[in-house]
Parts: C-alpha cells; sequence; structure tokens
C-alpha cells in the first residue's frame, strides 16, 4: 500500500493542492469572473474543505475584499463567534499590523446573559464585539443568531463593521440569516446556503490576510 | 427580511437540526444500517459540515465505535495533529474520565525536527502522540503525511493506538493515506475520499465522548 503514497516535500504541498483546485476549477467550467482577490478566497475555502461548492456558494459584495485588506492593514481586529475559528486564525501574521482576535465565547458573564435574556451567547459575543475599539472585521463561523443579532446591531447604528464574514453553518436559520446579511449594506463574504463552517471562517480570515503581506 | 427568520430557542436549535438531518438522510435513502453509536456519529459530522457526503464517506472498522468509548471510559487521551481540532473537542466532557487532548503543533522542537528530517510537523507529532502514556486515540484532521507516520509507527510495533480517527483533508496523499490506514488493522473511523478536516475530527471526537456520558 505505501508505494502508492508519492512524496512529496512538506514545502511544496500547498503549492501543488493550490494548482490541483485551479485545475479542476477549470475543468468544471467553475472558474468565475472573481477578482484576484476574491479568487485568493475562494481557493482557500477549497482547499480547506475539499468541497467546490464554495466556488458557486461564495458572495462577495462589490469591493469587499479591498475594503477588508485596506482594513487589516490599518489594524482591524477580527470578532469570531467561535472558538475553533479563533484558534484557525493566523494571529502571528495578523498581528503584524497590530490587528488581534476576539472570541468571547468562554466569558462567564456572556454565558450568563445569554441565559438571562434566552438568547444565544453568539449573538451576545456580537455585542461584546461591537464594543471592541477600532476597525472591526466580524468571522461568523457557527450561529446564525449571530449574523441575525449583527444585523440588528447595523441598523441600530450600533457598529458599522468594515467586513462581515458570514459562514455559519447548518440548519435552523443558517440560509436566511445568510441573506439578511447580504442586504444588511455593509461590505460582505458570505457562504451561501447551508455550508461554512469554523474552518471556512479561519480560511477567509486567512486569505485575508495572506494577500496584506 | 426579518421577519423570514423564525425565532428558535438556543436549547432547541441542535435538536431540531438534528431532526433535519434524520428526515433528510430517510428522504434521500442515505439512511445506512449504522449501529446506534455509529450513527451517532454520522450524524454529528453532518450537523458541523451540512455535507450530506459524510453519510456515504464515512468507513467504520468493526467495533470501532464501542472500542472507541471503552477506551475513553478508561481514561484514553486524544492525540491531534491540528490546533484547532484541539480547541473544538470538548476538553471538559472528556476530563470527566480523566483523558487529556494532546497537540504538539506550537512546540518549537518540533517544527526545528521536522525542518532538519525534512518531514511534516504532523508526522513528527504523531511521533510524540507515540509516547504520550496510557490509552491513546488519533484524530487526525488535517495532513495525510500524520497517518502515513502513524501506519509506519504501527507496523515498527511502536504504537498501538485504540482508535484513529483518520479525516485529513486535500489533495495531496489524502485519499491514499486513508486506504492505507483503513489496511493498518487497527480500530478506525475514516472519512474516504478528499473531505475531512479540523472540524469533523472535533466532531467525530465529540460524538463519541458524548456516548460516554
Amino acid at each position: 500500500m505505501l508505494e502508492k503514497i508519492q512524496f512529496v516535500k512538506p514545502e511544496e504541498i500547498e503549492a501543488r493542492s493550490m494548482a490541483i483546485i485551479e485545475e479542476e476549477l477549470k475543468a468544471k467550467n467553475a472558474f468565475h469572473r472573481w477578482s484576484p482577490g476574491e479568487y485568493a478566497v475562494v481557493r482557500r475555502c477549497i482547499h480547506t474543505s475539499a468541497d467546490f461548492e464554495y466556488a458557486d456558494q461564495l458572495y462577495f459584495s462589490d469591493g469587499a475584499v479591498e475594503t477588508a485588506l485596506r482594513a487589516i492593514k490599518d489594524g482591524a481586529h477580527i470578532i469570531t463567534d467561535t472558538k475553533m475559528a479563533a484558534s484557525g486564525i493566523n494571529k502571528k501574521r495578523l498581528s503584524v499590523f497590530e490587528g488581534q482576535v476576539h472570541c468571547f465565547m468562554d466569558d462567564p458573564q456572556v454565558a450568563r446573559e445569554a441565559k438571562a435574556r434566552g438568547i444565544t451567547r453568539s449573538a451576545v459575543c456580537m455585542e461584546g464585539g461591537s464594543q471592541v475599539e477600532g476597525k472591526k472585521i466580524f468571522a461568523v463561523g457557527n450561529a446564525p443568531t449571530a449574523l441575525i443579532r449583527l444585523y440588528e446591531l447595523i441598523r441600530e447604528g450600533k457598529v458599522q463593521p468594515e467586513l462581515i464574514i458570514g459562514v455559519p453553518v447548518g440548519f435552523v436559520n443558517v440560509v436566511e440569516s445568510k441573506e439578511l446579511i447580504i442586504q444588511a449594506g455593509v461590505p460582505c463574504i458570505v457562504a451561501r446556503g447551508r455550508k461554512g463552517g469554523s474552518n471556512i471562517a479561519a480560511a477567509i480570515c486567512n486569505a485575508l490576510i495572506y494577500q496584506c503581506s
């Protein structure tokens, strides 16, 4: 069995993977008219999931990637609703621009407040995120309720994100919350449909951060 | 737009999601003859990815779930090749049985050794994992090279895992490494094909841990 495995140098694995993705996107006629910045995001989402559906499902508001890159270079903070996404985002590369990653999911105060108000911890976290000083990028990889709360906060004039990455995954209000955020009038990158997740949220953040270097 | 969103109590979201998954699996004729323990794993993988392909792609060696549950109850440690999976595994629930989660990817010694030997950090991590005392479950969500190294370590008699969760994602040697581990003669749960990832690795661990309570 081992002889079927072809040795690839560690430093060449990612480049080879990206080349395969590009080749297959073209073979499937799924290579859309992305800007180079958008394509870097699409490719990294497929790289992290091996799921070519992201080529069709990723929605970019006009100029969202360019706005995000400017914000990151200006020290924007990333606020996320999942510890896994926070763990996967390249914090070292982000810190070069003085941005930090914030996730309030483990804060006992968040749990208490969510319980008292009968809402999700993720929704409470978005309120906390709105209080972070400076430019803000929200990366929602888990909870549609986080996107819904963000929409409300924007409507109430309580937050003006530089970008919303709307990629919660699941079956209850997921599709609807994503369509809602597309209508919110702020720059966004959204994985339409049910798919997404913390891995996709982290992949999009990293695809943006890597373009800033 | 907001009126399209139906309020669901936070504590009911997961149960409702699981019910939708079961309904759709039956509607798609994709409800296979899993044992109850296997089905809990399948369902949680779909829950974390919204990807029904896992119903067809998840491979369980005979009795793998039962062996894993016994091992967890006996205090088995979980060793993973990704920080995101380590972050996503429910460590609190695992610690009830005295198991811990180990991930050596950030160890500077691992990076040095990988560079010196021209292999991946993930492969080096599996060697470190083999040294962990007690029963061991390996959860590989990123690197096929970790699975390949594990296969070799088993062949060399250097480790005898209770379970291997083989769910790396990607394009280079991923499919082959999974088929290799299925041949390794140890209990395994494998996502055949290219798909997988740290989210799937964590979901499988959690589906097992939750069955032990």
